[in-house]
């Protein structure tokens, strides 16, 4: 059933969920902030956030928001997680009231903690939000190679969802752990600093792959806490997207990790990168969340004293290594 | 405290732990079992198995068991799944009755479709087996970079394991939950399988990890339904083995799947491999296994279906796209 579909924010997702919702057959409109965002993209196609790919002559390239929320069966919001309150306090007012928001931002809001369809759900109250979760490194997908996602929310608007993105290559689970979903996305970026850490110093699979493990424990804990189901976590969602992200080496976070495990500052690394990467900020904020819910994450904790204390990637791993407990906590 | 160590098995695995071992102050003994195997290692300190790995001088090589057997506190089994029986066979009646036997295996045995420990308290009646698991591709090992690895098995003797082998850049946890992780090593080799030919068919790394998190949901069923603990999957000997299992560019089972998946015959593909790949024989089991406790595993039985009925890795993929069921099966 073709649908119309408002894609809100042209980074690498948003630029690669226009795409896949065109492919699928809905009629697409992509908003781009500026004029000077949108008027390459209208005559080029193609975006310097996303080098290789072009996007289908089919999705329509606007300005106005409300050229791309006006009559919208599904709004999806591409928006990183520190911007979405100021987008969508402006925007809010003009979802149509029948549809579906879909989130893909992965990331905890600093100062509020909040995860993003809690934001979204106060810039838009009475919403009907959707989070959109699971491995999809943007070239990939871009690309139209296979893709499993979570659509996690109220069952129906989670099947709307489902039906309208699945096919073309994805596969789209539904769940109602909007939560558990969330807190993966969020905090699989913690960790992948971590993972680019080890690459930076070139310690090799074995020890990310540890990372990886003891990574979900820990995301796990904190999640179950705030609400979130265990299972969600050994997941698509939860370990799935955790391992892209920690083993693709296009992902900006785990490459950001690697300049820092290299011996860059954060200074220096945050320079060298021509995006936004949202673990530094979710680093920030994760912490802060486990000390309010005394819950403990020794690998965030590790990866915020590079961030912030001037830890050294090497010092934060033997400490690690250090530590007591014979068997593993899960 | 420094204990005699005897290592059975001179592959890649063997090689590296009679390192570690050495390493950590223990008198060390490899066995080899043929004199032609021997003699080049007592030589040059080097195996073809291994390039660039040299064997500390401290490691003692010999071709009579006995010799390594003899006043060991621990002895390491090394041997491939589908050979362990052969050789501990006749071995059994050598090992010191006070020593704790570390089998390090990870395979289900052709026929019986029993587990490494169970195949070796057959052969050598009483004794104490500890399994030790992990993400520890021997390359990385050998080369002394950071490994978590479980050691599973009755408490005491999990604990002499992790004082023996813990430390050098090693931290081993305890587990009292054999079966669990056994299967997950045995099992993870299947699924790398499929990882391969996801490489060998260029579908990504999205693709990649959304198969990690399926195969780890289904080893998982397998294992919970034999008698392991749930929790033991999404550990370090889990998940943690599978991701480096999956994403190392060097492990031979990973690789033989990439050339499955590129369009070589298992025939080719097994020709190609200068060692023995525990998955091939391994997935033959599992499909057995998972038939008779009636556990559904569809990657396995997709494996399966290249491996020895002819199908094709893309079309065993497309069938895997096209199942029913809307949500995640955990």
């Amino acid at each position: 059933m073709a649908m119309r579909v408002g894609v809100i924010g042209c980074g690498q997702f948003g630029l690669v969920l226009a795409a896949h919702a065109s492919r699928c057959g809905h009629a697409t409109t992509l908003w781009a902030r500026t004029p000077s965002e949108c008027e390459p993209l209208v005559r080029t196609r193609r975006s310097p956030r996303l080098p290789g790919f072009a996007l289908p002559g089919a999705v329509a390239i606007t300005s106005d928001a409300l050229v791309a929320l006006n009559g919208a069966d599904l709004v999806i919001t591409a928006i990183p997680s520190q911007y979405a309150r100021s987008v969508w306090s402006v925007l809010g007012g003009s979802l149509p009231p029948s549809s579906v928001l879909v989130s893909v931002a992965k990331g905890l809001e600093v100062g509020t903690l909040q995860l993003p369809s809690q934001v979204l759900r106060e810039c838009v109250p009475g919403a009907e939000v959707v989070s959109l979760s699971g491995p999809s490194i943007a070239s990939e997908v871009g690309s139209g190679l296979p893709t499993a996602l979570v659509a996690a929310g109220k069952l129906d608007a989670a099947r709307l969802v489902q039906r309208a993105l699945g096919g073309n290559s994805w596969r789209v689970y539904v769940s109602e752990d909007q939560i558990g979903v969330e807190v993966a996305g969020a905090l699989k970026n913690v960790i992948a600093l971590a993972a680019g850490m080890i690459d930076g110093m070139q310690l090799g699979t074995n020890a990310k792959a540890t990372l990886l493990a003891r990574g979900i424990a820990e995301i796990a804990r904190l999640g179950v806490e705030l609400g979130g189901q265990r299972e969600t976590f050994f997941g698509v969602a939860g370990v799935g997207d955790l391992a892209t992200t920690c083993f693709s080496p296009e992902g900006r976070t785990r490459t950001l990790g690697e300049r820092l495990g290299a011996g860059a500052t954060l200074a220096e690394a945050l320079a060298s990168m021509h995006s936004i990467v949202e673990g530094v900020d979710t680093c920030r904020a994760t912490v802060a969340l486990a000390a309010a819910r005394r819950v403990d994450m020794p690998l965030a904790r590790a990866v915020h004293g590079v961030l912030f204390d001037g830890l050294a990637p090497r010092d934060a791993l033997a400490g690690l290594m250090r530590r007591e407990g014979s068997a593993e906590r899960l």
